[in-house]
């Protein structure tokens, strides 16, 4: 039998008869004359038959034989990787019969409501600009792997099951874990600062889980942290120039490798002057007072009111839509951030802002044992929480930090998406795991002693 | 200031003042004469001094400018990287200093049993011959993701709470998800059958949860699944060759540029001839059976005596150390794997073994709707707990299947270690998360509430 090949190959086979598979895109029947829009994994390519194609639905998943021929002139759709070329079909075969869709698959747009979108999960992901999303998001999740390992950081894998909430009960998820609670960690953070002292430089990507009982468009309870950490720093400059680095090689993969699905959305990544801008938040603050005449001078963070308008000020004034925020004061930050010495009251800490969102956190830790024991302690936490951790920070622990962000968080901002579900293929939030929470039975008390 | 370059680096220096930075891993003090073998995530150099060297310890993080040297003929170690040459040390600093060590790093091996080395693990991982077993995991997983990648694989992000316990209650961790019930999912299988009919092939490294209430030397409650599925297939016999291509190519990765930590382990990936040999379970029970006597020809699965056993058959007679054993009989195997059409008492499902164990485990699935929907009902199943991912199945899947393996499994299986916690950074089993659970407070019943 003949070897099936990729779509993406059918445009160097003109006048070759070929056979390929996938899936029903579009059917259009003009009675004597169907035509269907067939993807695989590489491309959509256009059938023309009779009879052969009529029965066809859209989402069957199909088998054909055919010959490759140029397109009429008028035709040719030079838009598309294939589309000089269609297939006369001679032989056809239905590998799995589609029901009939609930909605539209074969406009440009999905036009369906979040919840419709989310409710018909397996089919709404193959609609094309669906399924874009998540090519976009695996060259993000690409590039940050690729350069980090240019640079000798060594990806480890940390555990997501945690002996303590560390970071407050309240937002924390708890597992029975045989006789015992156990919880889900809300970052690598504990893990990727032991591994400083194993490999250096160290990256991870891991799931996170943050409880929070609220439901906003920018946050999931579970959701996929790109982390990095790295040691023998001079300063935290190196770690914003390292997030820089790593950012401009994201954004120089997405241009090459997603020019199509960056178009499909109209999106660009953000523009960025020589070097992105830093601001001191203070700065930050005296500025958006300036600006706007709201003043929150003495705040201890930037509003989201606040982020947006730094951003607008960083394209006017910098021609960047990128800006770094760095020294967010001692007490906002968690207990392991370093204070500057300059200024105790403030932190060697940093966030990336872009599109009036944050981008990425990071700064640098404290090293020193007995500083991060009285800071564990002051911040109201338990030291016996954090043994292994501790442990690190005993055996030689160098100057360090590291950063993180979210791979949903930044697909939605680069893609231009209003809600961060759109960027996750199966959204975990207050009210949904799949299925919509609501329609789940309550907890089963009954089982609650297993 | 002078830049400071990586170790790896330092023998193209001779004759140079350099500045590096790392930990002390060995110190041998002659009086006069101090030695010091520094590391850092490059490489190990031998550093040269006197008084200067003299106060430092084993793990203090430090950072030295001094002059490389070729090391006098009889010195020279030619085992290792910067075996020619030394550091003569003029300035030194401590940036962070180490307590004393709890025992002995110093020597090849670390000497210590299985609880110490959990109970320090923050400091055990330090030690090379610990560090190495990540090294080889860490190639072994790119080599997963490259050869993948090559064959037109997507990777996707699967979550880890899942909706319900379909796989049985008993096995699964149970997380208070707000006032509902949910689980850790204990394995990716639903969500890459799910993205087959997204991406065709797809693969993903998921963390997968087992609450299986016992101690053994090859099970962990938390481990790294490496995870792909195709569909178009035209047989199960294409994820075999899928697989097999894989195995080579990580074996091939693993003695290029992992040569060095395999020698430490004394290892070698496992030989191989021209095509791994295939046996269908029944065969393998009478091979059993003609060379040991012991009659388990009726069993539904081979027993850990019989892996075994079948794998020395496999050297002798092919002189391959991996066998694929296929078609384990349909009762045995999940509901969705795909009877073999010519006996459906049998499946179209295979294991890949090697060294008397399961490195690999997989198979076609089926792919109609209705057929899919009689098993889970016939398995036990509800098909309320399916939803998204029979809608998969309601429109258009094509012939598919895939396969799994455990990233520490095969670490363990490479290396040849005793216990499968030896190949994750913080295991977690029933008696342990980072500390001992004995000594972690028992269930907090009075937080049962929030």
């Amino acid at each position: 039998m003949q070897q099936r090949i990729f779509i993406k190959e059918v445009p160097k086979c003109v006048g070759e008869k070929v056979r390929i598979a996938g899936w029903v895109n579009i059917k259009r029947d003009h009675g004597k004359l169907v035509f269907v829009d067939i993807r695989d994994n590489s491309a959509m390519v256009q059938l023309v038959g009779g009879e052969i194609l009529s029965n066809l639905r859209p989402q069957d998943a199909i088998e054909i034989i055919g010959s490759v021929q140029k397109r009429p002139t008028a035709m040719i759709n030079k838009n598309i990787l294939t589309g000089e070329v269609e297939i006369e079909v001679q032989e056809s075969k239905v590998l799995s019969k589609a029901e009939e869709l609930p909605f539209d698959m074969g406009q440009e747009d999905l036009n369906v409501e979040l919840p419709t979108l989310l409710d018909w999960r397996s089919l709404s992901l193959r609609h094309p600009k669906v399924t874009a999303i998540f090519k976009v998001q695996e060259t993000i999740i690409n590039g940050f792997r690729e350069i980090l390992k240019q640079d000798s950081f060594t990806e480890i894998q940390v555990p997501a099951i945690v002996p303590s909430a560390t970071e407050g009960g309240a937002e924390v998820f708890k597992v029975k874990y045989f006789d015992k609670d156990a919880f889900l960690g809300q970052s690598p953070q504990m893990y990727k600062q032991i591994m400083v002292g194993v490999f250096e430089r160290v990256f991870t990507l891991a799931h996170a889980y943050r409880a929070e009982p609220s439901v906003t468009t920018r946050h999931l309870t579970e959701y996929l942290s790109l982390d990095a950490e790295m040691g023998f720093i001079e300063s935290f400059t190196e770690i914003m120039e390292e997030v820089e680095k790593m950012i401009r090689y994201i954004f120089q993969k997405l241009n090459s490798e997603r020019a199509e699905e960056l178009k499909i959305f109209g999106a660009t990544t953000p523009q960025l002057s020589a070097k992105i801008p830093q601001l001191k938040m203070r700065e930050a603050q005296q500025i958006i007072f300036e600006r706007t005449s709201r003043d929150n001078r003495q705040e201890p963070d930037l509003e989201p009111e606040d982020e947006k308008e730094i951003c607008r000020y960083a394209i006017e004034k910098y021609g960047s839509e990128l800006i770094f925020i760095t020294h967010y004061p001692t007490k906002k930050r968690p207990f392991y951030t370093y204070p500057d010495p300059q200024d105790p009251e403030y932190t060697c800490s940093f966030d990336l802002l872009g599109r009036g969102l944050e981008w990425v956190t990071g700064g640098q830790r404290i090293n020193d044992y007995q500083q991060l024991l009285k800071n564990i302690n002051e911040w109201g936490n338990k030291p016996e929480d954090f043994e292994l951790y501790l442990q690190a920070f005993k055996f030689g622990m160098p100057p360090e930090g590291g950063f993180a962000l979210g791979a949903e968080r930044i697909t939605m901002q680069i893609l231009g998406l209003k809600n961060i579900r759109e960027a996750s293929l199966f959204p975990r939030d207050m009210e949904r795991i799949d299925q919509r929470l609501s329609v789940l039975k309550p907890k089963d008390k009954k089982n609650e002693k297993n």
